[in-house]
């Protein structure tokens, strides 16, 4: 794992822009939010489906990039003060306090660009059907009925008491859609899959994606700000619905684990090929930060 | 025009997402930023490249839909705030002003997924090949050393004085990467281009783009906010360099004439094919809004 973290943190310092190119500021912005960090979970998970479908790593590492460029913008415009102003990320300052806001919003702006860049510029499939496929798939998981409508329903939910499934509806979007673009563009970087197996690697991811938000859940009410390096307890204190404001800390964990289990279930098809993606169920679900 | 006008506004309204879908307020932000007006200067130029290119209607609609969903993204997150701070758009309250300004932040960056999910998800070109060089001419267009990068710029040089090559430079950028995307994307909707076409055509779109930011300081400067439908004269308000700063009105006149002067001669080697292009250029040079 951490060598894949090495090599997605090698290659990001590689794709983007350097900070002496113009407008270095910006640059320097858009280097300082993908790089120097993160857990990394989306491009471990691409590497993985990669590794399934026997896909040339290169392949893989620019769709890993092209995932975490969207997941960066994404933290940056969410910390926004006009958003969850936040001022901690990745134990830093966020983008637009080392920055400013104007600088960070453009950031996030070109760092969205620079992911479909990556995916329309570099060879990544056998056919460049395949490969628009892929960037179908990134476009519709970022957009309004992916990622960014995620974030609107989750900034609509602010202060009401959601149902056990109105939050599931919440985080399909908000988290579960990047991670499903992750699992689903690593493993079309390599041989075809059937579409049976490419449907039992979805419904991985989508278990996989919501286990991911039920532990974060749990996580910012349970770990300190410095373990996680961002703001602890932020969504109880901005009363927020959660898992663990739905089930309990206790409940909110049990969840978890079933959802790792099913995960680990639905790839029972592959056998050992599957055996990183298995790992992964664990590592998220287990992780302390 | 009219006539093209009109079917971009009604394609708009039927590619974006319906104002009953979740997330509602987030679709409704969408459509009020992108439906409702605009010159749609970038749709009548993609639509004149692609009849020099004698292509499908059908196909330049979408790239035309495309360019205006990045260009109404850019003016959202340019009114915000943090950025241009601007209440009046078209007429209208500005999206941050009519929703709010977290709404207004995600429905930009949808706006720019939208425009992706456009190219990727219809058929636009002959081959899936020249379809992922459309992607990436966008991408490269709306990045950080396209229309985002000279947003970037533009910031940085509130309160300087610049020289014109510096002012250039800037709009090239900020105004001209999208201008001259238009065109290109329009033109890839057809028949297939020579190179050497292909770069007359870019020739004209370069100074077409340039030409089209003369005009908008002059007007900034002499026509009233009623007009203009947008705040007049904040440029000079905000201490910001413009074409009429640095070279007078009369001055920046003269040289949008000259501009498209050349703009109409880079054309010259396509005859009459051309002719809805060359309308264009006197219609961006002489238009009073």
């Amino acid at each position: 794992m951490s060598a894949i973290q090495a090599r997605v943190e090698a290659a990001l310092g590689r794709l983007l822009p350097a900070p002496d190119i113009v407008p270095q500021r910006l640059h320097q912005a858009m280097r300082y939010a993908a790089l120097g960090g993160g857990k990394r979970v989306r491009p471990l998970l691409a590497f993985a489906a990669g590794d399934l479908a026997t896909a040339d790593a290169s392949r893989v590492e620019i769709v890993a990039c092209a995932v975490e460029c969207i997941h960066a913008y994404s933290l940056v415009h969410d910390d926004l003060p006009c958003m969850d102003d936040d001022v901690l990320r990745r134990g830093r300052p966020t983008c637009h306090v080392e920055y400013d806001e104007a600088t960070a919003l453009l950031a996030g702006d070109s760092l969205q660009a620079v992911a479909f860049q990556l995916l329309a510029e570099h060879r990544l499939a056998g056919d460049a059907e395949t490969q628009l496929e892929m960037l179908r798939i990134l476009a519709a998981a970022c957009g309004s009925r992916g990622m960014a409508g995620g974030q609107a329903i989750d900034l609509a939910s602010v202060g009401k008491p959601l149902a056990l499934t109105e939050l599931e509806h919440m985080h399909i979007h908000k988290t579960g859609a990047l991670i499903r673009a992750s699992v689903a563009l690593g493993a079309r970087c390599g041989a075809t899959l059937s579409i049976d197996e490419l449907g039992q690697l979805d419904r991985y991811a989508k278990l996989v994606g919501l286990a991911f938000q039920v532990v974060d859940d749990v996580l910012d009410c349970e770990a300190s700000t410095a373990t996680l390096g961002k703001t602890a307890g932020k969504d109880a204190a901005a009363n927020k619905p959660t898992y663990v404001s739905v089930l309990g800390v206790a409940g909110a964990r049990a969840m978890a684990d079933e959802l790792r289990v099913d995960a680990r279930k639905a790839l029972s098809g592959f056998g050992a090929k599957a055996k990183r993606l298995a790992a992964l169920a664990d590592f998220i679900v287990l992780r302390k930060f």
